[in-house]
């Protein structure tokens, strides 16, 4: 029996003719960044057809425009209050509904093998449902450092999921895009042991140290990043070091060492009264940072060197805490947010290879999930 | 009418049981580095069949010993001159011979579609096998600057030819394998505009600059990186910036830039003197370098700054030569031959993207090519 070859081999998702679907989970900074983008882009191979934040929801089956998204999310406060201006312009068959929902991984039923679905939050929930959702055939985009830098076994059963038709995009979780997975990927394909990686891996902390001498207030840089939007209201989520170590979890996994959570050393910026503030207490208790993170600045200055916030993982183990270093050491250049890292391979014994670069904020966030979303489709 | 499916479909050379046939073209520093690489490494999926100088060859169809090669070659002196052992441990049926030829780009007959040529000369005339070889469905390997980095319209031909049945590998180029093309493609895969594209290219100019402050002389120096073999024996390849042009362009073009090779304004070191110098002559016109430079690096020490010999493409136009930078200044960070890189895109506006690293040698660029030959086949 002959029967046409289509009929056998259903159309895979990720063509004009055949879209894949997108569902966006999480639309704070980051995730409204990529409706913008893919607003802009307006790539026929993707139909983002469900967009949710942890109470919201809007679904439209024909495509959702991603401009208006954000918005109609923002303002609802109830069941369809979602205008009909959201369905896509490529078809209006179903008008889209902003409903609540009960969060987790419900995704929409009709999502199947070949759809994509983007994880632009921090939840701990929603990581977990990253193997699921590639056993069940999908691509998972994530800027959640959870999936990768939560446990082990997670870790584990992604890279055991992961082939040519589910895809795993990570690009945004360390670096924000910066070419550092990729490159640690490409060193071991060609045979390379990767041997040591140090780095600085938090925007946030990069800021704050950049150009700190321990002449003013230390409160006052912290004060003034939450106010520019380098640090998290909170800023308790930087200075914990704690973001960090899921970074430098993911690297080292990545450069094949399958570390555990607890392996890492994390010396944390915080004092014991501002871990255990209450969240209107937390800028009272931002100045007993002052005290001590001064005179180890003042110290560092009187040897003629700086002090950073750094990552390090090497056959000593990992760790991450304050370091004196000297200025000109690589991992002390570097300005503003920007993420430095350098890696020493048995391909770069002497000196290392840096990637250094903007590793923070919404834009090259979005831009790294849009990425990893051409590169599903591509 | 059923048949196998294999009789249909021709096995594609690059797996274990096809494995790919590799020809050598090139046996300097760079080749036997690859040499002892794929000795190291002994892939299954690559079969080293051909490996030639500019006046002799190797060849066996059951595959030739990697390790063995480069010392056959450099001892012969006549055809039939290896020794048996270079006949590959998995199979001799076929004894290599070693025999004078008269170069160009002819390859064994039987290689064919899916087999590679790793172009690891600087020859033009191999440069200008590229397209053809494209073209008969080989895959190519280049550390020759002179494929892509050439005349636009072979860029540009290679470029069209190139698609999954026929690799471009070109890692090797261009800071021997640090990740600066696949960036750059990878930020333009992404929508990214590159807006300008600033390094320090050469490995050997890094050096010469590393430290410089005209109170020694520089023809010293230039002595002492040949002598340490981190410039070429005649250091004029190197002072002339042409290498750099080269890269430049690779660059440029890259990153979606067509540019000629007149369009790109070099300030070369040399000194007309030198410039013309016989060989025999060299040393002795290196001298005259030392009274401007000298001028000029004490002027910058002056200043404060530092001498870089830098390769800059943005709006204004591409030019390469001597730059007077602050010492903190991105692209006069590095240390001994250390390549390094400043990317602005629509992404990375304000803070460019940066990658350094050794970007020179025989160690890294074998391995790039390396990297290269198992990406055709992985």
């Amino acid at each position: 029996m002959n029967r046409p070859r289509e009929a056998l081999a259903p159309a895979v998702p990720g063509t004009a003719a055949t879209p894949a679907r997108v569902a966006l989970l999480g639309v704070g900074t980051v995730g409204r960044a990529l409706l913008a983008r893919l607003a802009e882009r307006n790539d026929p191979r993707l139909s983002l057809q469900f967009v949710a934040t942890s109470r919201r929801r809007l679904q439209a089956t024909a495509g959702l425009a991603a401009a208006a998204c954000a918005e109609a999310l923002a303002r609802s406060d109830g069941p369809r209050a979602a205008p009909p201006s959201l369905a896509s312009s490529t078809g209006a068959a179903a008008l889209p509904v902003c409903e609540p929902h009960d969060g987790g991984g419900a995704l929409p039923a009709h999502f199947g093998p070949g759809d994509i679905v983007v994880d632009a939050t921090a939840s701990a929930e929603l990581a977990a449902w990253h193997p699921r959702w590639l056993r069940q055939g999908l691509h998972v985009v994530s800027a959640n450092k959870l999936g990768l830098g939560g446990p082990l076994l997670r870790q584990h059963e992604i890279a055991q999921l992961v082939n040519a038709e589910r895809r795993y995009g990570d690009a945004a979780t360390v670096g924000a895009g910066l070419p550092l997975l990729a490159t640690l990927r490409q060193l071991r394909a060609g045979g390379d042991r990767i041997g040591a990686i140090v780095g600085v891996l938090s925007g946030t902390l990069a800021w704050l140290f950049d150009g700190y001498d321990g002449r003013e207030a230390f409160s006052d840089r912290v004060r003034a990043a939450v106010a520019q939007g380098y640090a998290e209201p909170d800023p308790r989520v930087d200075l914990s070091g704690e973001d960090v170590r899921r970074k430098l979890l993911i690297l080292a996994r990545t450069a094949g060492y399958p570390l555990e959570s607890e392996e890492v050393r994390v010396d944390s910026l915080l004092t014991p009264a501002l871990q255990a503030a209450a969240a209107g207490e937390v800028d009272a208790a931002l100045r007993g940072l002052d005290g001590p993170l001064g005179e180890r600045a003042a110290r560092a200055r009187g040897d003629g060197r700086v002090l950073r916030y750094v990552a390090r993982f090497d056959a000593a183990g990992a760790r991450i805490g304050l370091e004196s270093l000297a200025p000109d050491d690589p991992i002390a250049v570097g300005r503003g947010c920007d993420n430095r890292v350098a890696v020493w391979s048995s391909r770069y014994r002497e000196r290392p290879l840096q990637i250094q670069g903007p590793g923070a904020g919404a834009g090259v966030t979005a831009a790294a999930l849009l990425d990893d979303l051409l590169r599903v489709v591509g």
